[in-house]
């Protein structure tokens, strides 16, 4: 049983006829775009706002027809990955580096979809390292009072240089280890000068998709919460 | 009386041999770098950091030499104008697009001093419209956020394209009217996924040289506050 595809199709038939849905990158989100492609072959009707440029190439190949979120300000659904997801459905994301594009489209989102393998869902977020985005001008102060928040932090490598973002920026992979209290790490990070945003989605994801070796499990949160940013 | 000329000029006295020295950007500043130059050589020993490429050209220009921050973490001085000034030494700054990496240089300093004619000393912050940093990617959807924090905010314009930053960020200009609470609306700002950087200088200047018809005034902040980004 293949854990990430069967979470992955499954979360594809919360896409209805005539929604706008941001479609997620990684190796679960994967099986979710391909069996809405699918669909969309059968007759659906969608529009599809890519979180990367491979998800972006993968859209077309497979028919769906894409637009941009500046054109369609508000999606109905995006379906996405995750490297961590906590009892309270907070995630890490940006393992694949594509964390604030993701954020955006999540946040332009009604509803956000979590896809993963149940090895992704643990108690406490922190075993996988935090990825934070920071502007390359003064990155070395920037670590500095990033590590005083309590982590020790790598600046990510691609070959022999910086791994860039599409924005631009680069990622420290921040190791704070177990992460006791999501929303108040984010909001300590992000004020700091230098953090364009943090992979902690906090409050964000409305429903998880969880494949398991016993078949797939859905989660929904219990009360919604409306203002991510605010929280 | 060239008001500007004289802060300018009576700011390069703070500086001592064996200083690493911020060089701020703008009419004033200019002033401040041109008179440290005019020391340096009569003899005076320091290394400057530029906070825009307009300055670094100025500095080499004027034989300053140039230094970078990632090579000198903390600088002992550094000199920049400001657009707006409060009672409280509160700033906005921004006017000239180089916001991000005039407070990273400032936040490196353990004294920012700020040169300026007294027409930009004010009760409180606003008439100015405050500069915000902005990723480009989905900057419509930030805006709005932006604007629900109570003001109309105007993507910056060069030409016929946005103006881009240092960063390759574009710039809100937002009309707030008087703001009341600086450090509120800088967190508030900060904290949407797309903002990078306000013009909003909370509690970072310590000594303001005013250029006024009657000659120079110099003003101390009373009591210094030693970790801007967590006040």
């Amino acid at each position: 049983m293949d854990k990430k595809r069967i979470a992955g199709e499954k979360a594809a038939e919360f896409v209805e006829d005539g929604m706008i849905v941001g479609l997620g990158t990684g190796s679960t989100a994967y099986w979710a775009v391909r069996r809405i492609g699918e669909r969309v072959r059968d007759g659906l009707r969608v529009q599809g706002v890519p979180t990367s440029e491979r998800t972006r190439e993968l859209a077309l190949e497979l028919g769906i027809p894409v637009v941009s979120l500046d054109d369609f300000p508000q999606l109905d659904l995006t379906i996405d990955g995750a490297d961590e997801i906590d009892d309270n459905f907070h995630l890490i994301k940006g393992g694949g580096g594509a964390l604030f594009r993701e954020k955006v489209v999540a946040l332009a989102s009604r509803r956000l979809v979590i896809v993963a393998d149940d090895g992704k869902w643990v108690g406490k977020l922190g075993a996988f390292r935090l990825p934070v985005e920071v502007v390359p001008f003064g990155w070395r102060r920037t670590v500095r009072a990033v590590e005083a928040t309590g982590c020790r932090a790598e600046l990510r490598i691609e070959g022999t240089n910086p791994y860039e973002t599409d924005n631009g920026n680069w990622i420290l992979d921040c190791d704070f280890g177990t992460i006791a209290d999501p929303a108040g790490l984010h909001h300590s990070l992000k004020r700091i000068t230098g953090v364009v945003e943090t992979g902690l989605f906090v409050g964000m994801a409305d429903t998880v998709v969880l494949g398991t070796e016993a078949g797939v499990r859905i989660l929904s949160r219990p009360t919604p919460i409306t203002d991510a940013e605010s929280c």
